[in-house]
């Protein structure tokens, strides 16, 4: 009898935090099944992010699946948001982060673990002779991902500028540039 | 000649946060095999935590394998200091957390990916008819585990407290304290 | 004159992170009277939860009070979500949070103070011949509570797995459930 | 037999986080007697900060008591690393804090609870007829505690700067100088 | 053909967390103009706080311009919201920030920087011969900024209670409630 | 008389977080002098980082200064640990960040201020006809700063990986490696 008032109150306590209750079904479990690799890249990044998985919302981690078929990669890139691990589960993959004079590379084989700082700038290769499939966990709900290719040459900096502070020569800089599309898709606040 | 100037300007500047550079190949790298699930749960959580993979440290993020054989299941726990994401690879585990009106439970098949929140009670159950295996990826470097069995009957809590505070009947107290050991292993502040 | 430009500056600058100016009077002071301990299990928390008491907002800290009645107790119980100071004010209380192996109690007299760490499961028990009562400090605006009976009792989560996966008696389960309401009332997410 | 397997690997996983497992009866538990308020101030602050009650480090959250005699009072003071709530145990204190153009004050009666936000000014004066007592909580385990007069006359701070930053009377200034002894006592960087 | 997959997917994963794309020209740049130091403090602080300047908001930092006349002062003051960091760029500045029994002071010259940590009441003086400029950056978007004056003569809190918290004279008191404005503007809470 | 037992109760209490008291005169002021511009970049960073500014420890807010000589630039990089704000103090510079598909990059005369977010690949130019000085402020104490051309050409990642990870034409990559000097100097873990 009294137990009601005791059982209430404390269910008006009993809170999760950053967790809707609503609609659990349809956000709750994500699903991270084999991305398609028929590109370019001959690799593919599905992920569970929060924009994608908002069951993450607010609880600082967050999941992504990467298949790398053979002679793929993930070109170089970074998190800004978030470090990285990396689990293997199969086939084979060599990856790598680096510093100004040191690189940290390893090959790596279903079972091992493999950790990238938050922000640091890496790659994934498949190195092996069949595909490879590893799973991603991040230290943050929103990592954030940005391939290097499409920050020098997919938006509307002018070719000048990324010669002039890369260092790579302008007909380099052209050719990747019409190769990634930036031409006249980017805001430029100077306009 | 004068770019050594400034690249030994940079250098000094590049530093990674939270990672030493002395030892890369013995740290950089975790090893997450199957564990043997021949024991009373029929299940094994080998571990990537900062305690045996150190290279997390200070980076916010863990992981662990899960393996569990058939009839098997990993019993009501809680990860103190973390958010637990299971991402399932093989076989079929039921799991859930329980909050005191509410249930959240879900059959996953590979691909799928459960959320646990930080500090909520949890199990996870092999209900498929094979051998089943899952990755964890944690919020926190250093996530913490702790099982309800072991946190009630495995310590030196009399079975009187355990009895008023459970609502359990003592019987049933003295049982489980029996089976998981709870005698004088542990330190009473009040001696 | 011109010290009005001066003041206006610095008032335009003077803000209170995470408080409302508007109605003060309404939500700045909480109360925490004695609660009624006439239940179950003679024991009431009054809280000042972010929840019931909005200063708290953004301001990583809360409090409630506790009483309990002679022969009472706070069963066995979490906070996911902060650290919780106990400061006694009258009477005597036996506390105490475990690990695994080891257990941490201690019975308290009023000015003394005890720490139970995020996350750990614990309990409070009037060990004392008269009422007694307690304030509570929380490292957290929304610390939660949760029962463990509740958890395992109150909801959908089936005898069976209640029974696999805390090595309880069935028979043991079938009689909490009952007595803790656990039948229809949760959102189940396999349906 | 094979439980020992898995319960051995169940107690390396269960860390507490910034707990020490040594020694715990003697920082576990603080005693936050009634202070000695036979002083200038006709009141004290007991405290269970880190510095004298390490069970809290890491953990966010401290505590103290305040006694404070009839027609005593705590002087302008701040806590630079902590939000302080105040919970009045018995008699009446007047509290309040202040921004630029407003003020937040109230007389508290036993079971009240005052928020005072992290880095705000702020005084309690002993308002009632009898002593009055209150317990303190923080959300740090170490926030600080600054007398405003010691802040401006308790150090080498020359009388003419005090002066000038303040707009006192440089009378007003070396008269609580002198009461409040700054002299010779402070590290001056300049000299 | 194949690359616009990849390029799309990573669009997608590509987010800048905080930051809005919208009307960017508008909000991403401030503009720190000299202030007016003609004021009765002879100084002039222009803020590129988030209140003023979004495109801080969530970066957890902020910059301020410093103006200070010949003879001129910023009163002492505090941010209860951050640390701030002083960098000298134009004449002398004499600031300092006080302990206890402490006092933390340096005369600056172009090119110094000097730390005042979060909360501690400090000030800045015009020791120079010239105008004086500094820039200063605060570790939080949203810094606050409290002048002692306004905090104790600013608003409705009586005479009477000041004088009795910081044992300054009561002539002395009402003296500067005169000049700094004191009176039916602020907001009480026991009314 | 009494007055001693509340000052010396206060001045323990009275404690500044991460601050040593020890050597202040020593580590509470950087000089930022003007550094020599007369290398490969026309430009130098003069930094106030923990690491050669100890007084800004766990205070969460460094500076720099940026000197830029007509000409010249800060080629890409990126601070993996903090939000950068630039403070523009004389001259004329070109800065801007990019993601995948927009470019934010303004033109910045004296006084304005822009912000690169944490983690982000930003560069600055000098665009103007002078030198151009500007000051940094960074929301940790340790922000990092690493150099593009460092991180692909500086150390011993293959040229081939390289070419195949950045999509750059082979020649290239070992021409920008001969000039960065990307050979025997990195440890790499797969040796």
């Amino acid at each position: 009898m009294t137990i009601i008032h005791v059982l209430f109150l404390f269910s008006l306590l009993s809170s999760i935090p950053h967790y809707s209750y609503a609609s659990v079904n349809d956000f709750c479990v994500a699903d991270l099944k084999a991305g398609d690799t028929n590109n370019t890249f001959k690799a593919a990044l599905t992920s569970a992010f929060v924009t994608d998985f908002p069951a993450v919302n607010g609880l600082g981690v967050s999941a992504a699946r990467l298949d790398i078929a053979k002679g793929g990669s993930i070109p170089m890139h970074t998190h800004p948001g978030a470090t990285e691990l990396l689990i293997m589960v199969e086939g084979e993959i060599t990856a790598g982060f680096m510093t100004p004079f040191a690189l940290y590379s390893k090959t790596l084989k279903p079972g091992d673990v493999f950790v990238f700082p938050q922000g640091q700038l890496h790659y994934q290769v498949n190195s092996g002779k069949k595909k490879a499939t590893a799973f991603l966990a991040f230290s943050s709900a929103n990592p954030g991902a940005q391939l290097l290719d499409l920050l020098l040459f997919g938006n509307a900096l002018s070719s000048d500028i990324v010669a002039q502070t890369t260092f790579l020569d302008i007909d380099q800089v052209k050719k990747l540039k019409a190769r990634f599309g930036g031409k006249n898709l980017s805001k430029h606040m100077s306009m």
